[in-house]
């Protein structure tokens, strides 16, 4: 990067003011904030009511936003904004900071949400540490940012996509000779991996689309959209993609109880991508289905074990069963880094049980009457049996599925998100999977 | 009743102070108003936070109240005392009021919730109707009385309770000759259908259990409790009988939304009764049913087809299709004045579509975006090949349910609530079904 002349302020990209309070920045020509002339204090946050200013400028440090700019996380130059989830889609409030001290309290807090997301806001939040470090350290650079990409992996100790974007990013900083290089290393490293996360998505988007009738209605669980991911999405992709291609006439999305992702983040996606939805109550899956509205379920996936167990949102397994009474197709849309091939069946998928609070009531809104307990599983597993397919980004698996899954994954030893590109290009469609009754 | 001196104020009964804007009436020595004697105000409603004192009194206009004395509507002697449904389990507002304008009202805009419950309030209405008349009328008291009769039974047109209430409440008063002779009349057969719709609760309840195994754990849905009925309860009245006969251990109860009546009304009722519960998201209900932690489920209905076709609650299909894939015993707890033998499917029972505002948020609580659609069917149908025994305070019906709710109506011709007491003493146990499964 090039050193900067003092141009602070606010960059004229910003809608509303930003605050008195607000720290004025040095930034280049470009409008960057050269990170070693500035001395960065710790918390530089500042919030606001409209999105950034997004970019299709595909250069070094930006990741172009696509399918209407819907994003949950934007990497500004110097800085990076994050999408306040859990004020969707009330607020759009975004957390703008340089400081990853912000970034690893935004994934803890769970302002941002989604395996993928969480793992590309973790990526931004080392290259901040960095910037930082490059000014303050004395000779302990490495040891500083190897104790804060740790610090930054124990964000999320469960999600799997934070810990491997984060090695990934100290593996492409290995070769740096510089501070000035690492930086530089890490930040074309966590492009590199927002970037990958959303084309990987396009893929997918593009397998599961040709599985859905023209004309048809799908249904979907939870949110696996744009906010979820780098961008795109994965079952919310195959919606997104299939919308484009003319395919679809009309979406159902559940709530999905208790934390109302539907509700409040997919409902959000559909509206601004004017795609016609309708928000149903988890519990009216069943009367759409067999009323004969819906044509096809789309959800997304936690984990996949190697038989091709699905661990999901809770809720997933009802409509698996309610698709297979009503026989409808029941897809499962995830990358291939979903695959959990060290876990043969998905009883061996540990179930997380949240809170007993966001049963007994939603927000600051108590439903159920003191001294009430909940029991509150946050996913279910779907056996492979009411799984039709699995779509990944390398082609779309069938039962049965320890055969087909592996034949995909023999395809590239890699996570889909180590590929640097390769596979990631619009492939042919590629089906590996042997139609057959399920015999798994 | 006897002319009573005027020792007007509050009952001592009462455990708030009554406000000094509420009206002091006149009581005779039992501390019941004499209605004669007083000039009743329209509107004279007071609300106050604790239950009012019930009664194991038995007599005249007297229902005892039983369970723990859950109940949500309660005589007073000269006003009726009506729960507010809508405000539990965070307050507990119970509405006196003398006006029968203002039971309209309570109906209308659901403060009471259920249909037998809604028949028995608009029965006692209909006694402070005539109360009223008897002191204001001119000579058109019959006309009058008639008049008011259609405004209650016009307050909610789908209930089908109501309507019956109000009709027989007017065939029993048929023969008075006086006012007097009808006010008396009315409050009678109001009493009598209060206490007959509890003894056929009772009566469900006695039957329903039977079919539950000793230390099982049963899952319900909505609210079908004391709540809803005159008292007891229908599908919940089965677990509370079966709670009292130690054959159970636990309760799963979903929240069933959009209304959360299982978080707001089942879980209250649960709490009061101190039967161990779990409360689930409705999409919960999969899993725990897989995990082998649920032994029966037992749902109410709001019609039932001649061919044991269910309509009952949104998310009543989606439970039957979970406990038919898992093993899992599907009970149906109703009435028989639930039967609707003029329907011979379930296809033909019109489906209520209800605000989609109720989807799109919760109470005051918007959680999905402006500009967002919802399909909110109330109810669904579930079809007779889910359901494994229908239990009535007649018997237990088992499929082929044509035949066997045939069976079971040939018994008695009358609707169980015309029984007058008939059919409703604790019966032996009665199956009239056939064990094979269901061909119908």
């Amino acid at each position: 990067m090039m050193p900067g002349n003092l141009s602070g302020g606010a960059s004229p990209e910003m809608k509303v003011p930003i605050p008195a309070s607000a720290k004025r920045r040095s930034r280049d020509e470009r409008g960057r904030l050269d990170y070693r002339k500035t001395s960065l204090t710790p918390r530089s946050l500042f919030c606001w009511r409209e999105r950034p200013v997004l970019s299709d400028d595909t250069g070094e440090g930006n990741v172009p936003t696509l399918d209407n700019r819907i994003t949950s996380v934007v990497w500004q130059g110097d800085s990076v904004s994050i999408l306040d989830q859990r004020k969707l889609p009330s607020e759009e409030i975004w957390i703008e900071t340089s400081d990853y001290r912000l970034v690893i309290e935004s994934i803890q807090n769970m302002s941002v949400r989604g395996a993928p997301a969480i793992g590309i806001v973790g990526s931004y939040g080392l290259v901040l540490a960095a910037m930082e470090l490059a000014q303050t350290a004395n000779g302990d650079f490495t040891d500083r940012l190897h104790a804060t990409a740790r610090k930054i992996r124990e964000a999320r100790p469960t999600g799997a996509n934070l810990g491997w974007a984060v090695n990934r990013m100290l593996s492409g900083a290995a070769s740096a000779q510089t501070t000035e290089e690492v930086v530089a290393d890490l930040l074309s490293e966590a492009t590199r991996i927002h970037r990958e996360d959303i084309e990987s998505n396009r893929q997918i988007g593009r397998n599961g689309a040709r599985l859905l009738p023209w004309g048809s209605t799908p249904l979907t669980h939870c949110n696996t959209g744009a906010l979820a991911t780098g961008g795109h999405g994965t079952a919310l992709g195959i919606v997104r993609t299939a919308w484009a291609d003319g395919r679809i006439e009309r979406v159902y999305a559940t709530e999905t109880r208790p934390l109302l992702q539907g509700a409040r983040l997919t409902a959000w996606e559909l509206e601004r991508e004017r795609i016609p939805a309708s928000l149903i109550a988890d519990s009216a899956s069943g009367i759409v289905m067999r009323r004969g509205l819906v044509h096809a379920v789309i959800v997304g996936a936690d984990r996949i074990a190697a038989n091709g167990d699905v661990a999901n949102k809770i809720g997933t397994y009802n409509l698996a069963v309610l698709a297979k009474e009503n026989g409808i197709p029941f897809y499962v849309a995830a990358p291939t880094g979903t695959l959990d091939i060290s876990l043969s069946v998905g009883e061996e998928i540990v179930i997380e049980e949240r809170d007993e609070d966001e049963v007994l009531g939603y927000g600051d809104t108590r439903s159920a009457p003191q001294g009430m307990s909940a029991f509150n599983p946050a996913f279910d597993v779907t056996p492979n049996r009411y799984v039709t397919a699995i779509v990944t980004e390398l082609g779309v698996a069938r039962p049965p599925y320890r055969r087909s899954l592996a034949t995909l994954m023999e395809q590239n030893h890699e996570s889909p998100l180590s590929l640097d590109g390769r596979g990631l290009e619009p492939a042919p469609y590629h089906d590996t999977g042997v139609r057959v009754k399920n015999l798994d």
